[in-house]
């Protein structure tokens, strides 16, 4: 048997709740196929956010609410990023300074952590580039070899950088969504698959996002999150955060920011099914942005995503890349941060917001800028 | 006056010890041209490793060794940066992680912070790149124009990120000393000038690498620290660090690391003199590495470098492009780290100074990687 936390309580699927074994390496739900829940025994935790003042300046800070005892993480210390103001009620959290320069490293060090300890012998994923540069780095950092796929027009850096770390590269045609059919059909056989809410743990390294913005705002909530969503971890694993801070009782019962999606008006499925009142997202056809992140047109968790804007009374944005842009260039040169396309489209997406009103300018408003922009010039 | 850390004592010449204003914007040495020290007076600070456990995860939780009071900072959050292990008795001191990807934004921080807060309206320097991109976000973030020059052969990654922040950019034939020329005769003339050891506290920021290793070994201090050196700001800030920490009582009298100056085969004018036992370094004729950062032909504070090696009992070592690169891939793909070339040159020199045993097992080590590989690719 494995050693994991002892807050550690279950594990269920997000759709059907059957329940799977902790000890297993776990993919999809057996029973639906669907994403799982990783689930914490929060009455027997007693920790308060003053506790947090004098520990580690990462993610494993939040040790009590993350599946692994100390010791055993594979980590090059990912996590607690910059919270920068950069106008009146306006703060970008700066993830471009996470490892490999991405918030991707928050889910990678989580899921190979648990991978390598429940016995993994070789990791896999597809990737739309910020995820297959993570995967890279830390298994390199576990010494387990690495398989990932990209589509080929991703930018030289990223395959540069998994070249770098040592990964094996699959360059395919068409988007992540071909890439990982590619790995399911021609990848390793003996390789663990890491794909975005295909395992249960990235979700767990992602919702330390939303434990930092508390953190972070002397715990208070910000009135709005504003994050560009493809495959949605970032939003579903934060929207998770916040319930098991009410459950701690870091926060008022039933607070909770508005999320907002941002995605690509060449590929909007979360954001077109919010709109159009959907409870689940359609596979967006010839989908097509240069903020690659967001290029995921059948996200397996799309329908969380959905859930989480509804409940959250949030609200959706598509960003053409000619925004995007214009908007990263803003907000760089006001600031001086690092901002990636998918930041970019983030910013774009407060300015419509602010223009029609749904943010106001009382409203404290965090915008996400999920990694850095140098691997796309 | 501008309000300043009451624990500043005064600014002196490092070679004359001629007093200069602190309350002036500052560049070098009135009397004799050479670089200027910031003093603190120490014997009012009461400030143990055990109070900076709940402080700010940045640089700043040196404050009382810092010459700016809370508030008047501009930052980005730059400092505390990650030290990994990554084989018994080795740390990497992963510099990548700062604000723009290098050890440069530590400098720059100090340097820009200080220059508005005493009134400068533009800001320039001459860079081989990090500098650069550094100056450039920090200047954005503060809000002042600045203007830069960079050698022609710069990789592109570190003109577009100037440009990204919105500054104004020089190409120019030849190395960072003909960059520094080109902008005392054609620069703008209302800029202030933050070159590498010509204002004084760029050196503040640096300095603070050497408080975060004592913290991050728990108080006790490493045997032998190996860095890249082309200016030589880290080593001549991290010296000065030690000499302040002893004085707090954060270590025993006396007690420093052994420092290892590592540069490139195709310029060494510090290894050069303190090989050959001289005092000051002569100019790299030809000087030639696509370790841009270690292209420093003519260090102002070379002299200054040699001493501390000398006095540390240390080392100097000259390392070629071809096993730079080498070792780049070797500790990448070994450990997840992304590695810049300056820091492949050091790992390279670690390798070789454990072959003659300059360097023993039981040694403690730690390996400077002073910025991501992401820009020289
Ligand atoms: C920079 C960046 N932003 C946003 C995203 C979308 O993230 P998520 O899959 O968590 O929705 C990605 C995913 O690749 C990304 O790389
Ligand atoms: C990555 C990198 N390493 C090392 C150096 C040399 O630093 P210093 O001037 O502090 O010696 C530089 C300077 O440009 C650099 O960019
Ligand atoms: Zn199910
Ligand atoms: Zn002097």
């Amino acid at each position: 048997m494995a050693r994991l936390s002892p807050n550690l309580a279950g594990i269920h699927c997000f759709a059907c709740e059957t329940a799977h074994d902790p000890q297993q390496l776990l993919t999809v739900c057996r029973a639906c196929g669907l994403p799982l829940r990783v689930d914490y025994n929060l009455s027997s935790v007693n920790l308060s956010l003053r506790d947090l003042q004098s520990r580690e300046p990462s993610l494993w800070r939040y040790r009590e609410l993350l599946p692994l005892l100390p010791g055993d993480e594979v980590s090059l210390v990912e996590g607690l990023t910059p919270l920068l103001q950069v106008e009146a009620n306006v703060w970008v959290k700066d993830e471009s300074r996470n490892p490999t320069g991405s918030f991707k490293a928050r889910g990678m060090a989580l899921a190979v952590s648990m991978a390598k300890h429940l016995g993994a012998q070789a990791l896999a994923a597809p990737s739309a580039g910020n995820a297959a540069g993570a995967l890279a780095a830390y298994g390199a950092r576990a010494g387990l070899p690495v398989t990932v796929a990209m589509p080929v027009d991703t930018p030289k850096a990223f395959f540069d950088e998994c070249e770098l770390y040592g990964a094996t590269i699959h360059r395919v045609q068409g988007t992540i969504a071909d890439a990982g059919k590619f790995l399911r059909e021609h990848g390793p056989k003996d390789a663990f698959d890491v794909s975005t809410l295909k395992e249960p743990y990235r979700i767990e390294g992602k919702k330390t996002m939303a434990f930092e913005l508390v953190e972070q705002f002397d715990g208070e909530i910000p009135d709005v999150v504003i994050y560009p969503t493809g495959g949605g971890t970032g939003l579903v694993g934060m929207w998770k955060a916040f319930d098991e801070m009410e459950r701690l009782g870091w926060i008022p019962r039933g607070r909770r920011p508005r999320f907002v999606s941002v995605q690509s008006a060449g590929c909007a499925p979360v954001a077109k099914a919010f709109l159009e009142g959907n409870d689940r997202t359609e596979p967006w056809p010839n989908p097509h942005t240069h903020a690659y992140g967001l290029r995921v047109p059948s996200p397996i968790g799309g329908f969380i995503c959905v859930r989480v804007l509804r409940e959250s009374n949030g609200a959706a944005v598509m960003v053409t890349d000619e925004d995007a842009d214009a908007a990263t260039r803003q907000l760089a040169s006001r600031t001086g941060i690092d901002v990636c396309p998918e930041g970019g489209a983030a910013w774009s997406a407060l300015q419509t917001l602010r223009a029609s009103s749904v943010i106001r300018d009382q409203d404290r408003v965090v915008v996400f800028n999920t990694g850095t922009g140098l691997k796309y010039r």
